[in-house]
């Protein structure tokens, strides 16, 4: 009802603001005997950590994931995954002056609208850093999906586009740079033009493509909950997301979301 | 979970086969003391209707609505609103020779693969006339809805597209012409285009936008079940949408289907 | 969200109201390539009928199930199952003078608060004649769950109660005799109980007991979904339910529902 | 689906083992702007608190629960709510001995049987630990329900019950004794015999009533979402419950249930 919960089978519900104690989930129904690796787990919440680099936010974030149950000798026991996520950049500093200062193009006034209130210490429960959550979910489902293959990359920034279909690039340079673009002189291209955008105060959109290969057939279910149509659902509910578009080829699935 | 219901508090579950004795639904949580226009449903219906003009599908399908609880003296009363639309053309001709064929981009082998069987003397459930039963819910919801404006229509076929921003548009002649879009030249010219696509047996693809006026603020819920990504996921789990796209404006909301 | 739904894998969704058009349902999540017997639903139906016995009540019900969808062939095909009972007995009655009268120990009154209004030629969606479409369901998940045995029958009117255990009678007998107590010397005296209630033109609760066979171990989810709190509130939203016990013994599950 | 969600508007996921590192959950749709009283919270936890009287289980828990987020500033934000209760005795004794062994009357095999393995240092997730999670959604929920009264108390211990009707009780002494029985004299008598069956090592079972008053008009839902059917199930899903009776009077509902 209230938003914060995505998935039937393997469900995750969420919680949690930017400048709260912390943030979290529960993940219900990821199956039992499962071997998992929780430090693949941090690996890819390090992965997402703002200001890696210096072509993005600077901001900083420390996610250090704590699991608290569903998890036995290392194998998951079919009960659920609790996990917590604490923020550690809770200053106790004076915000009273952005109290009523609605950022543009942030949520700050929707929320006000609809709650009446909201936790205007930062984004609280509208910051990207909520996806820190999904991360913690996504990666556990994909070890246990490992018998498909999963690769994003950043396929455009601005109008500069990869010219090359997925067939014709090596993914697994994608992690070589920056800019996660596996084709290095776009990548190049790409991150020379983010840097002249920073330098100008100003940032710029992009698009992001997965390949996902091995689906099995059948796999998602028919009318309104296909496969193409809980992925759109899911990524144009990140931040940020404007657009989704999915292709079928007989070697792997394509799905694009840009921002 | 089997993908047959859409939406929370206003709920729609769907049933039936191209080729069964019905198709219909049942939408649960339509608020009470609704004074309801069922003839207006009807006319949402008919302009469903493929075989309408010489551009599309000659397809015939007679789609009359019955409405069999819900509704008492005009008004909703707040329970479940049950509807079928009887199928006509159920003859019984021999299918046989196709029972074992899957045509070529639809969910026939998809549907073989994961139940084992299926209704093999059409689309079965993986009809587009499934969209039928949507249409009766929609056009319940856009009554109910009466202070938004919807104004959707045809922005591309194929490559040509309307280079007009919707603002600049008359949406009030959009159902002038068959193929629905509010530009007379352009319109003229995406018709004679699949005119001449017809001619060498092939279809084309197109965009379809939608201007939603007077969205209140705060509709929809925060993180997974955002406004957009809930008209996101409807839209991409309509058959042959390939991609969504929105964008918010001050003066209403933008979405954008492809297929 | 609206109450109108039962289930989660095999799901429930009904409609209808008393003195509507029809009744009926979706069932979403049946199994494809069950072997289904359509003439032992309408039998089962049969068996719920009123007036069947000059001990209940006299009111006339004639519940014929068309089914729309799902099936195909004899066969289950994972799809929906859309049916409906049309309501016979919709008679064009003068009913103003009932309108604003609220029977005792009924819905209506409470209907007209949460709704505003409500179809005042009878219970409305009130009625116990819901529980039809819930005799379509069962019937069907009855089938596919063929392994196990279901025993129900009426283990006490008013102070008249069965005094041996389930493993101590016959129940084969049970539909034997009018009131389904699986003990002839018993039901004789519920029987000739009832009548004399009847007579005063009274009526009697009672309690019914239902023994559950060859329950997988397992069955059911934990914590809140437990079997047996699923049954409860299945029993419970059974219209004049008052209670509900459950005991599991290695030979069978027993559970009971007191009205 | 897995268990371990209850409830729509106002909806509780809970998570965590017995001997885990901490239980705890998720209150998502808990409304905006409700003034909250934490420490209320925790003081419902500690009535739940095992070991606080002789004649009941000596196991000792410490409950202190921590809230994550939704709360800003003494007020509920609209977003989830979410919260954890380290467990503090998670010792690390060798359990190897009863690794195999199934306690009689607990969910060990049934865990077993169904996931593949188990948490065997205890209960795990089927211990009645569980309920201090719900402990912490209900207090919520009482603070937001704060126009309605909720009294419950022992109304039976074996075979010695209450014999005055609610009405006739003086519900505010329940709290004075350990049996929390609201008659003095039947509370002695309660105590009295517990002492003795515990002496022979054996335990015994009960009656809980509740008495909520002011219940408004129309809450709930209707058909298989009954206001009684939701609280049946939650009751029932209450480790060691076997039954659930309701009766409404004019003055308040009356819930009760046997274990």
């Amino acid at each position: 009802m209230a938003g914060n919960t995505f998935g039937t089978i393997f469900r995750l519900t969420t919680f949690g603001e930017s400048h709260g104690v912390a943030i979290g989930g529960v993940i219900d129904g990821c199956p039992a005997g499962l071997k998992i690796d929780l430090e693949a787990v941090q690996r890819d919440l390090d992965r997402r950590k703002p200001g890696q680099s210096s072509i993005v936010t600077q901001r900083k974030e420390s996610d250090l994931v704590e699991f608290y149950s569903g998890v036995f000798e290392g194998t998951t026991t079919g009960t659920p995954i609790g996990f917590a996520i604490h923020n550690t950049n809770q200053k106790s500093k004076d915000y009273s002056h952005i109290k009523d200062s609605y950022r543009p193009s942030h949520a700050d006034y929707v929320y006000d609208q609809k709650y009446g209130l909201r936790d205007y210490r930062g984004g609280g429960r509208s910051s990207a850093r909520e996806t820190a959550s999904r991360v913690v979910a996504g990666s556990i489902a994909k070890q246990f999906l490992s018998g498909l293959s999963f690769n994003a990359y950043v396929s455009q920034v601005g109008d500069i586009a990869l010219d090359k279909n997925y067939q014709d690039l090596k993914l697994e340079v994608t992690e070589t740079n920056p800019v996660r673009c596996p084709d290095p002189d776009t990548a190049d291209r790409m991150i020379e033009f983010i840097k002249a955008v920073r330098k100008e105060g100003d940032t710029v959109g992009g698009v992001i493509s997965c390949v996902i290969g091995n689906v099995p057939v059948g796999l998602g279910e028919p009318v309104f909950d296909k496969l193409h149509a809980q992925l759109g659902k899911a990524m144009l509910s990140v931040n940020a997301v404007k657009g989704f578009e999915w292709h079928k080829q007989w070697d792997g699935h394509l799905f694009q979301g840009s921002f």
